[in-house]
């Protein structure tokens, strides 16, 4: 099974890693297994020239593995890069959360990093946004947090994780009787909301659910 | 699907490395993919301090990876070692044949690597073992090939190969009407090679087979 899988993007030096260095303690404390995925656009190299494994890939080795008592390490060479979600189905699928630094062009909602020191101006549209983390406030209508409150985004990921464990139901927007096409990520967040509000009204469960709001959004003008 | 698996073993200087240099691009030219695993018993650190991979595990990810155009990467930690069968399967589903160094304590048929140079005497067994590549000869019951001999190995490997993919029938072998319990690679090796002797013969296929050999073993005594 693929984990979910969130990306932080923001512009280089806005602080991503850094974040990610809190956070990940965090989740770890809240007993969450987390997975990284790096992007890395212009190639590394982890081996080094002359050690084993890198004469036997050097050789022609499609996959080369080590194996330890406290670690492994797999080094792949592929013809293309592997998307995102196919390298957390194929290689992370024993973690509960995927935390991904880069890929600012998936189409998985991303959480901002913004340092007003580094730019004040966000890479994504607001609604590629799953939430913000600067030291600046948008006009953006998902949740915003300081650069320093990793609590905050713990709490926002360790809720998303259980709303996908709840489990889905399908989940139709219409917009003046319009319907609005919803990636899967806002489907399962919109209905695991709705599932938990109606949790305590008798009668509800395992029902079509509809849910009219009228008169003016409550969220910020884009 | 897990591939075959073929551990490479014999003593450190014994020239496994030097070998599987050679022949990893010999099979990789006969249109194979090739994984290669390297045990380490001592522990490894491919990562470099300071790097962003680095810090993110040393912050508690469990999984990291990088993932270029080019290549990936991924380094997991494990409370205890992964057999050498539970990664090849987790992780090298998607090469044809799994080269292993080392795990001289696999129960796997291995190739033993034996220079006279480093050492005149086998680490392994004769019953575990699948082939001798060596500048000796020794009274084994497998095939063996002179240090050099890239090609030959490459035949036996290939032809183990093709009868992996073959399809497997269930073999039962009675020793002086005794069942000997066969290890599954063995059964293989025995039913394919079998099938190939019975491929020109009409009549045998589908059908039981009953081979027995009476008189004077043709192997070497133990």
């Amino acid at each position: 099974m693929t984990p979910p899988i969130v990306p932080f993007v923001g512009k280089s030096g806005s602080g991503k890693t850094t974040l990610l260095e809190k956070l990940i303690p965090e989740l770890v404390t809240r007993g969450l297994r987390i997975g990284l995925v790096k992007h890395d656009v212009h190639g590394f190299e982890l081996d080094q020239p002359g050690k084993d494994t890198y004469r036997l890939r050097q050789a022609g080795a499609m996959r080369v593995a080590i194996s330890s008592p406290q670690q492994f390490a797999l080094i792949g060479q592929v013809e293309e890069e592997l998307a995102l979600e196919a390298l957390a189905q194929r290689y992370l699928g024993d973690v509960d959360l995927v935390l991904a630094e880069g890929y600012k062009r998936s189409q998985l909602p991303k959480i901002e990093v913004c340092r007003a020191a580094r730019s004040p101006e966000l890479l994504s549209s607001a609604d590629e946004l799953l939430a913000v983390v600067s030291d600046l406030r948008f006009e953006v209508p998902c949740p915003q947090f300081g650069l320093e409150d990793v609590d905050g985004v713990a709490d926002l990921l360790q809720g998303l994780l259980s709303i996908s464990k709840a489990g889905t139901l399908h989940t139709a927007l219409r917009v003046d009787g319009r319907e609005v096409p919803l990636k899967p990520f806002i489907q399962e967040m919109l209905s695991g909301t709705v599932q938990g509000l109606l949790a305590g009204l008798k009668g509800a469960q395992g029902k079509t659910i509809d849910v009219r709001i009228t008169g003016d959004p409550p969220i910020a003008d884009k």
